[in-house]
């Protein structure tokens, strides 16, 4: 086993997964290296944040997705820096793996532009941890609302922003809507929860910024029909405790609301910059590593970067974006280019990203899809949209359970996994008409 | 509205729940205060522990349940204290409730016998909190094991400790052990799960000490099978970070193991002494309120203390046991009389505990059965355990979800839910060969 050559994979998420389950050969070992046991399927992530779905039902462990691929060996560790003359990667815990070829497929993360104090009181959408403190968040403020007698306090609890109107802004903003409209509307007592005030910020024009503007128009008007507050063109100046502070057609304004969500940005894994510092290579802006048309760096033609990390050009010159769909085709190119090169074929032609179109979802039962050029809304796009997702999800067991937990919600307007958990809330002081509760720091284990 | 007779419920569990729905009658107000927005089904958290569900499915939030029961709100709180003069319960944030009749069923927790410190390395399984950091500290252990060379440490982390013989220790190392063997047989390639070792303590001389004693020894001989080794008899003396400490046949033995949960006893909430001091009423040894034949307070008949909380007796004068069943149907009777006193009638006979049996549950598909004093054991027990726990799922959605979920993991013995979530785990070193993980702290947010 030893004799085979040795890939070692960078993180679990869509891009190595894919590189993973493509290096399914007798030629090579494979070592995939994640800090979690688990990959995500992200795009459903708002599910877990708005409490339709239980985290479970949108991840699986990387051992079992890869258990039965005898070649491939997982192991949880953080990737701190690489070695591309020894050719070995340096683990956190100061392991070292050698490699023969590499993927490096470590993702992104939530950016705040620079203003990282921002996190504590508008948590981001990309990982489990933070989509449970959101749902958390998004749920207690109902609580409180029912039980605050201050009308003005009572409204900043029920009053949700979300800055970024990309596809998970979209999402999560319409799901929101629905729990204040349809789900909660029996459940309390004081408070009527269609009072709920949601609103999709964006610094951009309009909505879905990287769909066809037909499309984008008829997500603000579903959006607009769900009780979604559209506000674009409006930049963020100032996050705080109480709301935020944003700036359009240069007036400023507050928003007093207890509630923010960031789905604002994202930028390249801190891995981009260490590996272009050693490689001598560029990141772009957003701290990704530029590539070459075959996806490997300059230089090191057994390095190949993937997804969210790389910066790599259509044909068109255009960059590619941050898309599963491109981490998927990235990863099992690179895995077919290192399998023709451990049988010694020659090069393959350069990575061509085969565009199969974008899908936004808008609430229970309506979507913007622009799938091989044709532009579909409204049920026929959700229809679309639950295809697509259902088939990906094919190599989990949640698959089943996640089509029935949408059947019956669809059905019955009801979330199973409504649950705030986490420390016993501080409790807060209702006589004072003021809130003593402090949002859970991002970083808590959750 | 405000005219009506005011009910007040302390706390969201099988009892408080139980008589916040038998007292759905136009005839009372009724407000359900806990510290939790949901309903968790306890005798399922070995599951949640082990991977099987997630905390969705077994858990329900409250305004959920009683949403279409108009008479009745939800408040999330933390009661402090009662003033029986006055008629009213404090809250932790300083609001205070006036009620009528008061049914106080605020359960019970961990008991580490005067060791609280030990439940840093032991943690309980009272909460989905508890079964999520135990979930973690399991897989994450077998992770390491995975990584680790030394032989010494890779067998502690490898041997699994349970303190505590009673139905959630024997579920709980039942499952363990068919996680060792079966679910993860394929996913590792450095260790052989099978090699783990799973110890299931307890001073008791058996198992299972509530059953009679034949179930007791076909429980044994279910867990041995599976690869249990039971160590009855044995006193913990001493619990750590590399394992503990005990004591039997006056010998004292060492056990190094780096996963310990603790399913060793439970005391009475601390609202049972508050109120007991309140009251001038006596508490028992394990702080529960000793009450009248009617579950109220000596000389307080507008207040009843159900379920875990209360020390009673039933006909032959011996103390009814800490079971769901008995809080269930405490929380009926306590509605009935209520309701009964709001109309004016008299006062209802005491309160009679209906016992229906015992079950526990032994791995796949083996439990043992006192029910209705018939004994049953093996596959036929565990038909009853299941059929009576999904029906009792019956109110929530989840049972659909749940009974899916087990028949797919009956079949492949592969676990949905082994997420390893929290904070990104603290890297180890294995190069020294010994780990500088630290478990979470139990009270940490999760």
């Amino acid at each position: 086993m030893s004799e085979r050559w040795k890939v070692v994979i960078i993180g679990g998420g869509f891009g190595g997964l894919s590189a993973a389950q493509h290096l399914n050969s007798d030629l090579v070992d494979v070592t995939l290296i994640d800090r979690r046991n688990y990959h995500l399927f992200q795009p459903l992530l708002y599910q877990v944040a708005t409490g339709s779905l239980s985290p479970g039902e949108i991840a699986s462990p990387l051992r079992g997705i890869l258990g039965q691929q005898k070649n491939t060996r997982v192991w949880l560790g953080t990737v701190v820096d690489v070695d591309t003359d020894a050719k070995q990667v340096f683990l956190a815990d100061g392991t070292v793996v050698p490699y023969d070829s590499l993927i490096v497929a470590a993702g992104s993360q939530t950016s705040y532009f620079g203003r990282n104090e921002w996190q504590e009181w508008a948590p981001g959408m990309k990982s489990i941890e933070e989509a449970t403190i959101i749902r958390h968040k998004i749920l207690y403020a109902f609580e409180v609302a029912e039980r605050i007698s201050d009308p003005e306090q009572r409204r900043a609890w029920l009053t949700f922003v979300i800055v970024g109107a990309g596809p998970t802004g979209v999402e999560l903003s319409g799901a929101i809507a629905e729990i204040a409209r349809q789900t909660l509307k029996n459940d309390f007592r004081s408070i009527k929860p269609e009072e709920a005030q949601i609103i999709l910020l964006d610094g951009a024009p309009r909505v879905l910024m990287s769909f066809p503007e037909d499309l984008s128009k008829k997500a603000s008007r579903s959006l607009a029909q769900l009780g979604v507050q559209l506000k674009c063109g409006a930049m963020v100046k100032q996050v705080g405790e109480d709301g935020l502070t944003i700036e359009s057609d240069s007036r400023t304004d507050s928003i007093a609301a207890k509630t923010v969500v960031w789905a604002g940005g994202i930028t390249a894994s801190p891995l981009g910059k260490i590996l272009a510092s050693r490689t001598h290579t560029e990141t772009d802006k957003g701290g990704r590593v530029k590539v070459n048309p075959d996806l490997t760096i300059p230089s090191q033609p057994d390095i190949y970067v993937i997804g969210d990390l790389a910066s790599a050009m259509d044909r068109k010159g255009k960059p590619l974006p941050g898309l599963a769909q491109v981490a998927m085709q990235g990863g099992a190119y690179a895995a077919k280019a290192i399998l023709r090169r451990a049988k010694g074929q020659s090069e393959p032609p350069p990575f061509h990203y085969f565009d199969k179109g974008s899908l936004a979802v808008i609430g229970r039962a309506a979507a913007v899809a622009d799938v091989f050029g044709a532009h579909l809304s409204g049920f026929v796009a959700w229809l679309v949209w639950a295809f697509i997702h259902l088939m990906y999800l094919v190599s989990f067991q949640s698959r089943v359970l996640v089509f029935i937990q949408w059947a019956i919600q669809n059905l019955t307007f009801s979330r199973g996994a409504r649950l705030i958990t986490g420390a016993a809330p501080t409790d807060f002081n209702f006589s004072k008409g003021i809130s003593e509760i402090k949002p859970e720091p991002v970083n808590a284990p959750h």
